[in-house]
């Protein structure tokens, strides 16, 4: 049985913490000069672990075991979220090398393989979950090409380069060497600190489905023009977002979250009636059924105010996916590990395993985040959490290792 | 009876929309190359019709009657709105200059005055009705110290000097030179055209009160933030609106409009729940009863919603004026120079005439605007109305004056 250490577990986490500090998080955004620091830095820890280490042409690290008999993937990521928390990304990072470190060890399981993965930019300020898609062969060049970074718009191809990762080939899947793909996160909510539970065993990841709404109305004075005359696009949408509010709240799952996080109003002065407005909204949920019924509900109370109102709706759809299921023996294995102090829940945040689960058993381990706060430098997890988190991961890989 | 000519108005106002041209507006910001170019000619112009012409220290144009009898002052502006309109500003300085070159033609007319101003930056890129309360007496060199362009921050002071009016004396109210002021304006609504009437008596000028509304929450992951646990700042603002929506046209007066021109969720992203939300909102009328009523509205929503709502609301007055009324006799000449082809009707929008008020008796004349349309440079009059307009102005002056 595999023994981790959890002096060696805070004191790397500790280390990553370095790359980026912001006050009492990391501002370590994908290609960014800390952040390619981290990332040679965990190669190197990769390679002192004994393992293969290897930073492919989409930016991702990985270490690959030498181990001769059947292997487990695990993964998270380096970069952060801008001025976001410590352990967003490092946690899974670090429990995969310790689980690596354990495994080898102890000669019981010396012979039983962890591969390690950093997947690229899974907080997306490239793209969408860059390094896990282009592993799993669904990133073409013509993405990449076109892939700038959304605050800088610096090219993707121009920061790979000065990363020193230009040029380089890609890692993709290589069928038949792994049983299955292993993520540990922290729970980003609430459930597992408030029901005392110290594991959370992912069912799902829950879908996005979003959208883009636009009200078209007439610009004009917002003195000189009557209420009768006016077609104010602004209010035709808060008037929308009123219905939504109103009756999603009837038709929505137990765990169905849904959040307009813009609102932009054209031209935007005190003194001009808008005659443009624009939302952008969105829904998650695990359950198919739901996304649809939540979709058809929101295209009904457009055509419901199109039908009566003076500003055309329009609905644009950013992105629909698809809700990934994590394997039932892998979540079985965690759950065992566990011992009782788990439970199970879907993840309302997207994560690498929803990419990985397209070509192998996937599962995912949370461990409680304190408030419940997440992408915010104050994020934490208490130490003794991380520690626990550690060695329940370690037990799960060899349970699903061992089932295989 | 002063004759005015029709060929002269019109070639005064195209010569004014080549300063700074916009498809078939202008683009003509205050202190602008075009704009400075624009005060020039316009000085010019005044010296033309023997008017003593003057440039002053904060930017307003003026031109000065010699005639020894009784003098009307009128007035408008030279900049435009961003990508406005042709004649919003231009109408009024071109009737006031041809009245003024009417009346010198005329025997009967020679010895009353007509002085013209071109009240600095009315369109507030610089500040509020800079020229106008610099006139009245209430503009300090301290707000002139601080004044900065809105859209690229360029202190006032140094586009003055750039100007070439740096360090000039402000030409201020001289008490008893004037028997009141008259200007006229593109009705900038449709209620002429709607009617089919030619001129505007404008009784009242309405007041604006003006409000930032801030909802605070808490920020927080879109995904992992279930609906009972979330603060969002965002949906606590629309809740916000959706209730002045209802409640509003319960208790508004008759010509009442209310606006929320800009609306800013914080940080903005599509998978955040905005931690902070703000609106802008303003209403406007002529009757403080209904001022008073709609503020106290406001207040009781916000104070409702804080009662229940998890993200504390607060109100931010902006500005609250005052309605300015026009002067009844002065109204009643415009009535008797239309013959029968006005309406009596509250001005929506503010104008220079509202600071003339507080130390004359003052009035204004609408002209219609086609298709109401105002703030764009698509804004426009018939040829027929300007001409009209330009003669019952030149008319109602002459009967303000003998009255007087």
């Amino acid at each position: 049985m595999p023994r981790t250490d959890p002096a060696r577990i805070l004191a790397d986490l500790q280390a990553m913490r370095d790359f980026g500090r912001f006050k009492t998080g990391v501002h370590r955004p994908s290609l960014s000069e800390p952040d390619v620091a981290a990332r040679r830095w965990f190669a190197e820890r990769l390679e002192a672990a004994g393992l293969e280490a290897r930073i492919d042409g989409i930016g991702s690290v990985f270490g690959f075991s030498r181990a001769s008999g059947p292997k487990l993937l695990t993964g998270s990521h380096v970069e952060s979220q801008n001025k976001a928390g410590w352990l967003d990304g490092p946690l899974g990072l670090i429990y995969g090398l310790e689980a690596a470190r354990a495994f080898a060890q102890d000669p019981e399981t010396r012979d039983l393989g962890i591969d390690v993965a950093a997947w690229f930019d899974e907080e997306g300020h490239f793209g969408s979950f860059l390094g896990s898609r282009s592993y799993v062969g669904l990133l073409d060049e013509d993405e990449i090409d076109g892939a700038r970074n959304r605050y800088d718009g610096t090219p993707l191809r121009d920061a790979l380069e000065r990363a020193g990762y230009g040029g380089r080939e890609r890692v993709t899947h290589e069928p038949g060497r792994h049983v299955g793909y292993l993520e540990a996160h922290i729970e980003q909510g609430d459930t597992l600190e408030s029901t005392g539970l110290k594991i959370g065993v992912v069912t799902a990841i829950v879908a996005i489905w979003q959208y883009r709404i636009t009200a078209e109305g007439a610009q004009n004075h917002a003195g000189t023009t009557s209420m009768a005359r006016r077609r104010d696009a602004g209010l035709a949408l808060v008037r929308l977002l009123g219905a939504i509010d109103r009756r999603f709240p009837e038709i929505a799952g137990e765990r169905t979250v849904w959040t307009c996080g813009r609102i932009t109003l054209e031209p935007g002065a005190p003194s001009i009636i808008p005659g443009r407005a624009e939302a952008l909204f969105q829904f998650r949920d695990a359950d198919p059924a739901t996304l649809t019924r939540l979709d058809a509900a929101l295209r009904e109370l457009i055509a419901e105010a199109n039908r009566t109102g003076p500003c055309p709706l329009t609905l644009e759809v950013m992105g629909q996916s698809t809700p990934a299921l994590m394997d039932g023996r892998l979540q079985d294995c965690i759950e065992g590990a566990a011992g009782g102090r788990s439970m199970r829940l879907p993840s309302g945040a997207g994560h690498d395993a929803q990419y990985l689960a397209r070509v192998m058993p996937a599962a995912m381990l949370f461990v409680p985040s304190i408030g419940g706060i997440s992408h915010h430098w104050t994020e934490d997890t208490a130490e003794e959490d991380i520690v626990l988190g550690a060695q329940v991961f370690a037990d799960a890989a060899e349970r699903m290792l061992r089932g295989a």
